[in-house]
């Protein structure tokens, strides 16, 4: 079998068997197989697509390169929940909690924020001592404890994802179907997960800006997961404005917990907006997690349980078992609900009167690159204290000079352009536009194979 | 400016300018861009093509890279022809000489057999005593003096194109037009051309199988050439049988001489078969050249004193200079004529009564790959007195038994393989069919910018 031949195959538009792909995997994680050789198969790729089956050949590969997690010492149903990547997403943090409180177990191996998008990992730092770089034995320990564990991935797991994407990203194949699936599969079964809900974005502040991509990828994910047997779940969200009412580190921990009935959270920060369209989204998907794990036999009927956990305490009950188990201080935490924010303030005043009709989710996402909430390269640092505040949402009414947004960040030029780019991006319409996008149309579509 | 921007604005199908193809091949000779993003590059160019005037810069940066040719101190005009190469293709060796008796100035870098089409130098290789690896300084002194020079291409001469072609040959990359199209334009162009004329070969025995595919790539040359300020033509041929009577390298030699009226071959020869569809490719592209060089008005008038530059012995007397010239012995070439044949002779007979139909020119070549007129692979030898001789052509009717081929070997073994495989490409249908493709009907189309 020689590498060139599969090359060719595949830009021929020909399907390659699983002996292929393997053969391919294996030679470029090796080095028998030259890098050169490797970045035309993916151009090839990223024009001739990837049947089902051939993507999970690929995953199946990327698993198998590497160290997968063993949580055979705990009882299931494994579950894990994964986003394409949005602006104010901070959904991880309250689904993961309520799932467990459900009695999921929730293996969740999180990233970090890169570009427009904020990342899980950099949010929980946030936490007074909260550590997201635990062994896998300690990651299986805190699963087993609170019913979910968050941390970072560890290196020797899926290799051959790392060596492959690191090569698409200085070769524009990035953006590719079936290489994103088997990317975001990979990574994910290789964590020990049985089945697989995504939350598939799209809009301005989405990876996929069109529904058509998204679904796309939302098809790719679930056919693939089925080809390698496993169940997976799909939901299409919009992703237009932020979702919630906070975008920051620090700032959407609050939120979370304050969505997770903290009992410190309502007493400090009482007069948040309590936003429903990531409360929809955070139980739409929560919901599909418990019918993967078969402790629901439909999703509403799931969803009335997990709204139950929030009422009831339970859920926020295993989130602060979880800011212990993994190193946070709690006291140190509630220290900082509503008092922890950057020096330099300002605000996004409305231009008009009017409403609301978009607060433009890719502008807030860059403006909060400038105020060091997100990254601009994989090696900047992030602050855990600035970011935005939403007063007000798309579909509002509002009047020239009412406060849509607050900002914080670290020096008056970052908040000056954090403010220019994001006001660029908030447009007012006249007094009885409608508004597509409230809080109940966010679940675009739903596509599963469990 | 970053080579992975370049690769990306390709892959979306956007067309680059001057300086992004510039920076990208600069960039790729100096080693300051790596293998894996040209390759990506090349791969999404196979998807997304080139327009004439971006293949044009990237024609241009080839040659930039390099050494070029100078022949200021001859008068031109400079022209050259280049075929996409066939089997039975010794062109080159009768329209060089009658070129030059013609007047122009013909200077010929060329190649060897590769895979089953042969090459020039290999062919001229097998007259005692010549030289193909002449000093560019030598080059230009035989044109000075014979009209034409044949030389193998020098390592200094398009480096870009060699370096470039390396990579194309491993990524699965060497069938995209644009690229074909830049690296013979480039290497034609850097040997120190003003003209060029093209012989497109089209059929089971060319690079490009379909008449389609040929003539996007004529297209491409002339329209490139164009974008560059040359005179380009381009002429599409047939090429699914054999051209001519001989394959194999000194019996291409042989058949040249009989054409060009050498004495000799005459008397040594006298039984040759004569074919026309070789002698009208010839003057056809002899007679585009003077066209080009603007020694005729027509191509018509041209091919007139082609045709009579062959039967005044002018040409011949051209090639003889020439082989005296680059070291060869006409006394021993004219003792192996009819008699340099390598000691395992075998035929091919008819299979039954008939019209033959076709004797296909693909399997013709990889026949002459076994006996070792051609090569597997670049560093492989070849034998000069192994090959065929076509004593029938189709259009021809024969009786069951009739030799339609005698095949000259080293092995029992390796003309027994040679048999076979030329035998399966041999078809007979009943009497009366009619044969496309005679002498007559071997120019397919002409396309020229001039």
């Amino acid at each position: 079998m020689r590498a060139l031949d599969i090359v060719m195959k595949k830009r021929q538009g020909e399907i390659l068997s699983a002996e292929e792909i393997a053969f391919l995997v294996r030679g470029y994680v090796d080095g028998s197989i030259p890098d050169y050789q490797v970045s035309a198969f993916l151009m090839a790729v990223f024009f001739q697509d990837m049947t089902p089956e051939e993507t999970g050949y690929l995953t199946r590969e990327m698993i198998d390169s590497g160290r997968t997690i063993d949580l055979s010492a705990l009882s299931g149903p494994f579950i894990d929940k994964h986003s394409t990547g949005g602006v104010g997403d901070k959904v991880s943090l309250i689904l993961a909690p309520v799932a467990a409180a459900c009695g999921l177990k929730v293996p969740m191996m999180s990233g970090r924020s890169l570009g427009h998008t904020g990342g899980t990992l950099d949010k929980l730092e946030s936490i007074p001592g909260y550590r997201t770089d635990l062994t896998s034995q300690r990651f299986a320990e805190i699963i087993g404890q609170c019913g979910f564990a968050m941390t970072g991935q560890s290196s020797d797991v899926v290799p051959a994802d790392r060596k492959l994407y690191a090569l698409r990203d200085v070769t524009a194949t990035v953006e590719s179907i079936p290489l994103i699936t088997s990317s975001i599969l990979s990574k994910k079964f290789a964590e020990g997960a049985d089945a697989l809900v995504f939350d598939v974005k799209t809009g301005s502040g989405a990876f996929m800006k069109t529904p058509e991509d998204a679904r796309r990828l939302a098809r790719a994910l679930v056919d693939t997961g089925e080809s390698l047997g496993k169940k997976v779940a799909a939901v299409l969200t919009r992703m237009e404005a932020p979702l919630g009412s906070k975008v920051g580190n620090f700032l959407e921990v609050e939120e979370s917990l304050a969505m997770l009935n903290c009992p410190e959270a309502l007493t400090r920060v009482p007069n948040d907006r309590r936003s429903d369209d990531l409360l929809n989204v955070t139980i739409r998907l929560t919901a599909w997690m418990l019918v993967a794990g078969g402790l629901a036999g439909t999703v509403d009927e799931a969803a009335q349980q997990c709204r139950a956990a929030i009422d009831d305490g339970s859920a926020w009950a295993r989130m602060e078992e979880n800011i212990r188990a993994q190193g946070g201080d709690p006291a140190a935490l509630y220290e900082r609900l509503g008092t922890f924010r950057a020096p330099v303030a300002g605000t996004i005043p409305a231009a008009g009167d009017g409403v609301l009709t978009g607060i433009d989710a890719y502008a807030v996402g860059m403006g909060g690159v400038y105020l060091g909430a997100g990254r601009n390269t994989a090696t900047d640092d992030v602050h855990p204290d600035v970011g935005f505040e939403l007063l007000r949402k798309p579909g509002d009414t509002v009047a020239a000079g009412d406060v849509i947004m607050n900002v914080w960040g670290h020096t008056d030029e970052a908040v000056r352009q954090a403010v220019d780019t994001v006001q660029a991006g908030v447009t007012i319409g006249e007094a009885g536009t409608t508004v597509d996008g409230g809080p109940d149309e966010m679940i675009l579509e739903e596509l599963s194979a469990l």
